[in-house]
This record gives C-alpha cells, structure tokens and sequence, in this order.
C-alpha cells in the first residue's frame, strides 16, 4: 500500500498524472482533480495524516544515512507558471517535515559566473546529500523553458540540453536519488486572478511584478515549451508529472502523495545499533 | 508589547535570562522556567500563538528584503550540550515558519578545507542573507568550547578568539543582522536520562553515539569554558541568553520568544508597492 495515510483517493494519483506516451498538456482539465473525489475537507484530513507519515519516513531516511553506507536521497523539482503555488507547496507540504531533513534551493535568473558555466553547474551543487530531501524552486528546467521562450540560446543549444538533462538525472537516479519532477498546472484565467488578489490586498504586493502580466503574453509559447520538455525528458527514470492546480488544496495533496510514493520506494528502515546496546547502557549508568 | 501572543509569562523572558555581569552558570537551575509560573498545557497554547506571530513576522521581514534596500536579518546561534534539546527547537519553533525563509546551518568538525582558514571562515560563509532567519546549530562557538576543552588550539590562539568573535559579532549587528545567541542548559542527570532513552528505544539508536558518554567525563570542563565564554562574549550588541532546558516545553517557549522579540525589534512593515497599483490592475485585466 502506498501512502495509506492518505485515505480518500480513489485511484492511483501518481499514474493518472504521470506523463507517458502521447501526452497533450492542453488537455488537462486545470480544474480538476484526478483519482480524488471527496472535498477539500477531506483533503486537509488526509493532508495532515500525510504530514506525519511524510515526517516520519523523513527522519528514518535521515537516520539510515547517518549511521548506512546508503546514497539515497529526494528530489522534488518544482516548475510552474507565477502564481501556480509552489510557494504553497512548500510551505504547506515540504514545511511539515524537520527542516533538519530538507535542502531548499531557488533557482532564479542566472548569475554572471553561473552564466560562465554549463547551465547543470549551478543545480550540481544544490543536490541533496543522502538522507536528505531536496526542493528545487524553479530548475535546470528553466534552462529550456524560459531559455527557450525568450530565445536566451541558440536553438541547438536548448537542443542539446534535453539530452543533456537526461543524462544527468540518470545519474542521479543510479546513485540513489528519486527524482519527483512536478508542474503545478494553472490556466490563465486562474492565473489572472491570483495576480489580481496580491494588487488588492497590500500585504501581497510585495508578490507581485509587472513583469508577470509581460509574461501572460506568451502563454502559448510557454506551453509549447512545457510540451516539448515532457516529450523530451518524461523518462523512465524520471518521469514529469502534471498536477492541476487551480484548486490548491489539490496540488498539495497530490504532490504530498507524490513523495510519500518516493520515501515508501526507498523503503528506510531505523538503522541498526553500531554499538553494544547493553554495554553502553552499562557505561552511561557509571558516568 | 513584546511577543504579546505568548499570553502567561509572569516575567520579562528576555531579561531574566540574559547573561550580564556577575552571571554564574553553576547558580542556574536546569529545571526552572524562568518567567513562566504557568505548566506545560498553557504553554502548549502559547508557543501555538508565537509560531502564527513568528510566521508572520518572518513573511513581513522577506517581504520588506525582496522590495526595501533593507539589510535586516536575525541569526539564531544555537549552542549546548548534547541532547539538551537543539534539534528540538529547530523542529517546533524554527519549523513553524516558512521554509524559504529561514536558513539552517549545522557545524561540524571542521573538514581539512576548512581547518586551512581562520576558524570564522566557515562561519562567514552560512550567514543568512537579508530577509532571512540564520540558524546555527552549533557554531563559531564550538572553537572556544571544544577547542578549549579538547586543547585543539593553543591558549593564545582560543584568547585570540573571544575578540576576534566581538569584532565579527559587532559588524553583522551593525550591519542589519540581529544575533540572538541560546545556550539550551541541561544538568548532567537530565542528560542521563535522555542518553538512556536513546539506547532503549531502537527508533533513537541512530542518535547515540558512544562518544557522548566520554564526553560526560569533561562535563565540568565545558562548564568552565562556557562561562568563560558568557564573560567574555556576551556583549551589548550580542548578547547570550542562557534557557534552562530540562523542561524541552520550557526551552522552546523560551527561544520562540527570543526570536519574537529580536523580530519585534526590526518591526518590519509590508513595503509599500514600487509600482501603480491602479495601472496593474488595468493590465492585467487587459492581459
């Protein structure tokens, strides 16, 4: 059983919004919410049922690698369109386990010196060590999705990155790493009118950046680009997932499930003692 | 007011375990709760309030560092014995807020790389930005704790430091960041009992280490370090706090105070928006 916590699902999450074969982005429904029939009430239930087995296995994945020689390790990647809600997801879904266990990294527009390198260089090293989860805020992804709506490389280069990209999380994969590649989904009708609360309420101004509504404009192109990133990277290894997002309380769930399918994978159990329990017990009486 | 969601302190926290002058370590009783005349029930309710009143804080103080030429930020330097109760407080008080705002850093014995440098390098390094709540779990201290104790270092070099940390401590205060410096105090017994219910429980073996118990036997000499580092270190601009810690409710009722009161300090307020808000509005209603 998978995330068994999670009770009100009524069918496997994570294959409904995997990307496989002959995947249309533009047919997904923004609105809805597959596998999940109930209401948001029973999504905060299950959400917070999740928190606490998504907390648990967090620590006995740190635990193993503490005291195992053990590689394993999670990487969340996280891409949407602004507004989407991966701020929210990482709050609300990423914020229930220790901070102790999580590596948090935002990728945003490139620096002088990272632009001096190979655009994998920069997310190398923000990979999760082992025992650790990792969250990407925006990734290598960028790199061939605004990257390539803006034409911020030549054509052959952003060519050259999908190859390049799977490459990479091959090895990531075959040295221990489980890879959740996540896109929170929203339309533009949604997207509108989260912009439009954060220019209502001045608590959420600070959120908000003409620059989004520039960005609006090529809805379509980022779209293309997002389809072309899941027919070119929705591996084996690491496959894209699309999870509709319009109705938050769904996204978060969904990408709750999506990493306790990833720690269940792992399996961790609690290490075993290094030491002679009995004797050390007899040690720390006499100090 | 400070901190006026923590509603049944009888006492000014702060000031009550504030190290100043004539400050004994050895007259601190490890099972007080200073300030706090109320039982663990209320102080349950208590911290719940403080994490919602810390939560917004910390979003205002990341607001106001994405829009403001502020350089505002709060550094929480965690030191104590082990299992007096660090990862505790980074779990239910520092993980009751946002994630993307808070940066977490865990010092350990320093990597040949690192002992190449002079010991603050390191430290430099993992400095929150602005905007954001550094949290040390253990620290710059440790070169004057454990390197005194272990005679890691000469006692020219370990004199060198305690001015050397002023200097350092006095530019990140007059620079922006607010250093709120914790040591949590357990009483060897309390320690005991803790380390003893490490080795009983198979879910807590991967946090023993039979070192700790070695350790024990310098428990009077890290005792002595650390007043001398009170006397020395704990200055106007940085003071120590020294939070009985036997009772975990009590430690982390206390620190989530501290944090408040350095954030109430800053006051950040939302910034006000850099753009026309009316303008926007008919942008993206056009968009």
């Amino acid at each position: 059983m998978i995330a068994s916590s999670q009770k009100h699902w009524s069918g496997d999450v994570a294959d409904l919004l995997r990307v496989g074969e002959g995947f249309v982005l533009a047919d997904v429904d923004t609105r809805s919410t597959p596998g999940y029939a109930k209401d948001k009430v029973h999504a905060a239930e299950d959400l917070k049922a999740g928190a606490r087995e998504l907390d648990e296995y967090q620590e006995r994945l740190f635990a193993r690698s503490r005291v195992d020689a053990t590689d394993a390790a999670v990487l969340l990647v996280l891409q949407a369109m602004d507004s989407a809600g991966k701020g929210g997801i990482i709050r609300h879904v990423v914020g229930s386990v220790d901070p102790q266990g999580v590596v948090l990294s935002a990728f945003k527009k490139p620096t002088p010196e990272e632009l001096e390198h190979d655009f994998l260089w920069r997310v190398e090293q923000r990979l999760p060590a082992s025992g650790l989860i990792g969250v990407f805020d925006r990734s290598h992804y960028e790199d061939v999705l605004i990257g390539r709506v803006r034409q911020l490389a030549p054509a052959e280069e952003i060519e050259r990155r999908y190859t390049a990209i799977n490459d990479f999380e091959k090895r990531l994969t075959k040295t221990g790493t489980r890879v959740v590649k996540v896109m929170l989904h929203i339309s533009p009708d949604e997207q509108k009118s989260r912009l439009m609360e954060r220019l209502e309420r001045p608590d959420k101004h600070w959120k908000y950046n003409p620059g989004d509504v520039d960005e609006r404009e090529l809805w379509p192109s980022y779209m293309a680009a997002y389809q072309t990133v899941f027919e070119r990277t929705s591996t084996e290894h690491a496959p894209w997932h699309v999870v509709p997002a319009d109705r938050k309380w769904y996204a978060r769930l969904a990408v709750q499930h999506l990493l306790l399918e990833a720690l269940e994978e792992i399996d961790p159990h609690w290490p075993a003692a290094t030491f002679d329990v009995e004797a050390e017990k007899k040690r720390l009486t006499a100090s």
